[in-house]
């Protein structure tokens, strides 16, 4: 649906039994279609599993800017990415993208921006709740078929980000659009800076991203604070964090965040601008020695 | 709209206009008007101002079932929240809110389940995005006009989760209800076991909810791990985690989770069962001396 352009939209029910809704104790209706084939539907479909597939779906598409990837989701979230570096397999792909966070990748939700495979379907031990993907090869929902994985395959939509809120329906565009654009400091792989920033586009409130070697290293996000967003990612990351992208969703408020993630080791930052305090920021960052993207759009998910 | 019982839904565009939708580069369409009434609009509205106003009025709400409180939300998450403990006034209540997490609070959201008089609307020194209420005494307006703030007062309505994916539109019913049972361990005040889950009900992902005293100390959430969100809630309590009580959004599939809460200091825990680790979880938790609530329901929010 083109909402844009609609004077009224109206839905019709659809039998589609979610058994509840976001918890079992709601009842859960749709209205409308969902625009995707479910190839193999190992355990029944659920409400969240529709939302996280989506979320899942709209960053591995994403990620074709960049020469495609995969991302594993988690509640709405992307709990770890990973891209197709020159020389890197669609299996090996695959598979980083579910190691970046292994202990949060179980019962994930898998979406790739290139068909499954055979390889890549015999390669997948984790348990994971949902595959989505633009194609999969017969061999491969063979292989997919024994065990309780959804597989699911997007037919062509344009996604809008659309939630009820006073009875009303909220609906916003949902674009990734532009490059970011290199400040100050010594430059990076610009696909690396837009991995950072397709993954940040994914991650709810506050999302602090560090990659490294086309892989996600650390992901903070779901905080009130963009402080305690760069402090969960910088945990998570460790020593990865030395010498790695980290990507802000938003503007840097004050220089706290960016001192967290400097701390850590971080060395070229991506972010956009429009804080009364930038020169500041801006000041810091480069006194620090780092690399300052200025990314072409504010990334929030909430 | 009573959602459960349509065949069709309908929803007419109307024109109100929020200048952008989640980002600026983002168009945003409303469709249907929110059951809501703005008594003042310091600056106009966004399409995240009102999926933050509803998160918080939700929680406000439900906050009347323990004789009434106060919340602060942030990215459509409670940051602190604090209820009507016998002696407290209306004017501290909200205040504690407020102060539960001073920092995320700045440019928060504030609802409270009473109306808005004239000796709180002058004890509010924080800048606030918008404060929701049941009412506001005119001498409230008077004063808050002044500010930068919006004030809404919203109209009987029921509220759904209601969500966009693939084009069509998911929605479930979002309802509190039950009381949690005592399983094992020393009996707490049950309004303040119900506080914990209230404001549970209310956080994203994995949330795990610290409360003293009737005032949040911790609220960890938006991880993909439940231990995450453990680890984030007890950091963020600190010493205040002793002898506290810690709900969870849902059941702990493993032990880890407790183990960072009783390592903190936490003598009570509410979550539902479920997991097929019930048995050693309830065991572990009933080694540490721990009192234990099962919660009637789950109360994920994605």
């Amino acid at each position: 649906m083109a909402f844009a352009e609609e004077k009224k939209i109206c839905f019709e029910r659809i039998s589609m039994d979610l058994r509840y809704g976001e918890n079992p104790h709601e009842a859960s209706f749709v209205y409308g279609a969902p625009a995707f084939d479910v190839l193999h539907e190992g355990k029944q479909l659920s409400f969240n599993n529709i939302l996280d597939a989506e979320a899942a779906w709209i960053v591995a598409s994403n990620l074709s800017r960049i020469g495609g990837g995969a991302v594993v989701v988690k509640h709405q979230n992307p709990c770890g990415a990973a891209y197709l570096v020159p020389g890197r397999t669609r299996v090996e792909c695959v598979n980083l993208a579910i190691q970046a966070d292994a202990e949060s990748s179980y019962g994930g939700i898998l979406a790739t921006s290139f068909p499954i495979n055979r390889e890549i379907a015999e390669s997948l031990k984790n348990y994971l709740e949902v595959i989505v993907a633009p194609d999969f090869e017969e061999e491969a929902v063979r292989v997919l078929s024994k065990k309780k994985v959804r597989l699911i395959q997007p037919r062509d939509y344009i996604p809008f980000n659309g939630k009820l809120a006073f009875g009303s329906l909220l609906i916003s565009e949902r674009k990734f659009e532009g490059i970011p654009e290199l400040i100050f400091g010594q430059p990076y792989d610009i696909n690396e800076i837009l991995f950072s920033l397709i993954v940040a586009e994914g991650v709810k409130s506050n999302a602090i991203i560090i990659v490294r070697d086309g892989v996600t290293v650390g992901i903070g996000g779901g905080q009130p604070s963009r402080k305690r967003a760069a402090w969960i990612a910088v945990t998570l990351a460790g020593e990865k964090a030395r010498g790695a992208i980290a990507c802000s969703d938003a503007f840097f408020p004050f220089t706290d965040s960016l001192e967290v993630l400097i701390d850590a080791g971080v060395r070229c930052v991506v972010a956009p601008l429009g804080s009364i305090r930038d020169q500041e920021v801006l000041e810091y960052a480069q006194k620090a020695g780092i690399s300052f993207y200025k990314s072409p759009i504010r990334v929030f998910r909430h």
